[in-house]
């Protein structure tokens, strides 16, 4: 089967600051095709994303137009077109708030979900509020909390089908630029991992996490004077850093129903520390997430027409 | 004067991983000119470190020859020459334990000092122990807590002439990473600063150090959707960091006489901040001290030949 032969009934998309994805999903949500491309909101000025997303999924609309539903930074002020932040509490999407794109293709109708934001304390969100949208729609009734590890970690109250209010993390950041551009990285090659030195590091990051900063240099002074190896030296980053967020986020685990929406080896991290803390995580895929999230969003816009 | 007609009695030379600087120097310790340039060790092969720094003192030499002593990365294992660190307790600097290095040029003797470790909980310094040894050349007796502020904070504790323990903590670095390489980045432009929000946020972080991780993002968001103003999440990133910092370091001030050794606004930021906790800690010149630190250095091994 060539590309040229795929006839979505819509299109999912999730475009972030780093990269562009789309699904052809057909009407019962289905994936009947699917499509990546570097080409995220970061690298595009607002001209740039109706080129970008054709290069994509052009071959997808020669049988004719479809509807695209995108979430995602697409919508930040710097993105395609703004669509503004809702206020929680609220669900975590409203199709009466999609934002629909400008674009000069006739094939092309794009609809943005809005993020989420939280006035106090201050945060946002862009594109985790459709995975959220996702695991509810895959866990119907779910009342609990819901954790979303990645490069900002978001930890999030549900309640009644709606975003109570959340909380993020600059977790994954802060271990990118640790590892990769900080004096740690000389102590930090490869992808090894020890587990114990992380669930050890979880543990005392809960236990003291005002030694933080403290814990960090001696990562690298252990692997200059005591020979630290870079896998047990990655496991004990990544857990100094976990376990911080733990500690800020305890109010939302502590005694919860947790379930975790992230990549599987993110996530199984995270599960790990939280096992340890007699809290028994369930796990769902971001992508099955995102998806289910987009379905609902088409789902209801169709029946609205 | 041209360059040519300096004859230094001894150059002194700070050579860290960034940036060589080097000072010519009379016997009573006067400094008769300065130089300086870019190219520091992360920047240099083994082989390079000579001709590096005949670039730079080469004029200085050109009346004979004049000893020169270093301190600082030169020093470490990817260096010119592996000067090994020293265990603490011990005095800061000992002028049996510098190393020379291996040179070319029969005008140049260069001897280099070692840096200090300790084994628990790890830790290390190249450069600061001189900066220590100055500092305890220009307050003779001085028996308390020295604190380095820079790329790799150090915090001291000082009896009897000798270093009994110390601390790093990343903080100049965390700052840099953050404002120039994370999400943060966007909020921070400029160089504006509000005291208030920088004191708020050392209290804040004094009081609460485990919600770090939670704060830093609230400046992206606020930026966002409040028009939290750069000078404000500014000091306030610097605040929490430095706030974070002191609740780590709490044994090392609380009830101590403390001096700051660093360049001045940084020293100026956390003066401020200790003075909020009721610590008033003096101020020496990170220059004075590296100098005095080589000076002592200069004399002790020209009185043992």
């Amino acid at each position: 089967m060539t590309k040229a032969q795929i006839t979505p009934d819509w299109i999912a998309v999730d475009w972030g600051t780093s990269n562009l994805r789309a699904w052809a999903m057909d009407a019962s949500g289905k994936v009947l095709a699917e499509a990546t491309s570097q080409e995220g909101m970061g690298k595009l000025a607002r001209d740039g994303f109706e080129p970008a997303l054709l290069r994509l999924i052009g071959p997808w609309l020669e049988n004719g137009p479809a509807p695209v539903f995108a979430c995602g930074m697409v919508g930040s002020r710097q993105g395609w077109c703004e669509a503004p932040y809702r206020s929680v509490p609220c669900t975590p999407l409203d199709p009466a708030a999609q934002v629909t794109a400008p674009t000069n293709d006739p094939r092309l109708s794009v609809h943005i979900a809005p993020g989420l934001k939280q006035t106090q304390p201050a945060d946002v969100m862009r594109g985790e509020e459709t995975q959220i949208a996702g695991a509810l729609s895959l866990m119907p009734g779910y009342d609990g909390i819901l954790c979303l590890p990645g490069t900002h970690s978001k930890w999030a109250q549900i309640s009644a089908g709606e975003v109570v209010s959340f909380q993020t993390f600059m977790t994954g950041e802060m271990f990118a630029l640790l590892s990769e551009a900080s004096v740690l990285r000389h102590g930090l090659q490869g992808d090894g991992w020890d587990d114990t030195a992380f669930v050890v590091a979880v543990s005392d990051a809960l236990s003291r996490p005002e030694r933080l900063g403290a814990r960090l240099f001696a990562l690298r002074a252990e692997g200059l004077i005591a020979g630290l190896a870079p896998p047990a030296a990655r496991a004990r980053l990544s857990g100094l850093l976990i376990g911080t967020e733990l500690a800020a986020a305890r109010p939302y685990w502590l005694g919860q129903r947790v379930t975790l929406v992230g990549a599987a080896k993110l996530s199984a991290a995270y599960a790990r520390a939280l096992k340890a803390q007699g809290i028994d995580a369930q796990h769902l895929s971001v992508t099955d997430c995102t998806l289910a999230g987009l379905s609902s969003l088409a789902l209801q816009t169709e029946a609205a027409r």
